[in-house]
């Protein structure tokens, strides 16, 4: 039997060019929105509703809903979330279910909705999800979310990690050069992330923003097992 | 004063993201087209008119223009040229005004035309343009051609070298990402390019079509001093 195969998506735009009916579809938002929502399952929240627009968080928050939504790293006024991982951490989010809208990776997400099945990676949660996609030996596109469409080097650097250890460790195929490009970016990253990225341009806009701690925070891998993933409309905690 | 500025675009569409009113921006389709347009001008052609459309390049062939055209990696039926560099080498178009089409290369020529200057990269002339660009000291935008939208190695790697020396040699400033992605995958390749692209999918794709010559031929930097250039609708040789 051939092996199932893994490829790199660099933006959300390019989907439809890099989905060839992938059985399992990982999107990925390094700085910050995959790594708060695995953030946010590790302090217990029940459910995660991604939406695509503020208008449609404002929607859910008018009926009652805890919500979350940021636009260029920044917590849109009027909202209890962003996507910083320690507002998670409050003690605040137990047993809830938080609708939220992020500049890039909500809408990552809702993209990715065509996949039978759709899993947050990050960082963060890293060695679990690699664990996981190998145990299910089954086809696997990393969706990247990007900075506004263009590409980013978070992102790639974590889909080329998952992208590595598949075809290594557990003989995955690819084909796609984006997937070279990424495995090649992860091996040159992986000496030292955090000196790789000091020049990257999302970085810089987060340190812009006084959000150091969160990018110290995100790029520390393995900090978290929580695989979520995406039941119909919202993200719930993978029982693996 | 401060440094003129270099930045790296993966793919066509993405130009507009990534076009930021940058003095230069230099085409690369690596296989095959802008290295098929040095060979050209190595021998001898006066002028190249790139369109976007085979039909647009039917009608300039049926004024008595000599033309080329190729789509997926074959000559189109019809067409005297496609963009293999040997089809330039016959001592068949010294002097002559060449229209010519192709899959990715051509397109981006077009796209890049809103820029000042617009020149035609590939390894086969790397050096020579370093050299030029580093005596020009403007802002340089390099736009990879890709394949049918997606990324490609061989573009990006020879966008990366470009953009390594000129920050490297020349001091020139850069800030997105693509452009330390561009320029970590050149470091990964510049230890041997042929293997590096081995498993390329562009690479794979010529080889199935006997073009393995082309290949070889192409990813050999600094074969030529060309450096075509727009001039109105045309690509014409710079005098430098």
């Amino acid at each position: 039997m051939s092996k199932p195969s893994i490829e790199v998506c660099f933006t959300p735009s390019k989907f439809d060019l890099y989905y060839d009916n992938q059985e399992i579809v990982v999107v990925i938002d390094v700085l910050r929105a995959t790594s708060a929502i695995c953030t946010a399952f590790d302090y217990g929240v029940s459910k995660i509703i991604p939406v695509s627009t503020v208008e449609e968080a404002r929607a859910y928050q008018e009926k009652g809903f805890l919500a979350g939504a940021e636009r260029d790293g920044q917590i849109v006024e009027g909202f209890e979330f962003g996507n910083s991982p320690f507002s998670y951490m409050k003690g605040n989010v137990k047993g809830e279910t938080i609708v939220l809208t992020t500049t890039n990776g909500t809408k990552a997400i809702n993209i990715a909705k065509v996949a039978p099945q759709v899993l947050v990676g990050a960082l963060l949660n890293l060695d679990a999800l690699i664990a996981y996609l190998i145990k299910q030996n089954k086809s696997v596109l990393c969706l990247c979310s990007g900075w506004k469409e263009k590409f980013n080097l978070e992102d790639t650097l974590c889909a080329g990690a998952i992208a590595k250890e598949l075809v290594e460790k557990a003989g995955f195929a690819f084909s796609e050069d984006s997937t070279i490009g990424a495995v090649s970016i992860f091996e040159a990253a992986s000496l030292n992330n955090f000196r790789f990225l000091k020049a990257s341009s999302h970085r810089r806009r987060l340190r812009n923003l006084n959000l150091n701690k969160d990018v110290i925070y995100c790029l520390q891998p393995n900090q978290s097992v929580a695989i979520p993933y995406l039941n119909g409309d919202a993200l719930e905690l993978l029982a693996y």
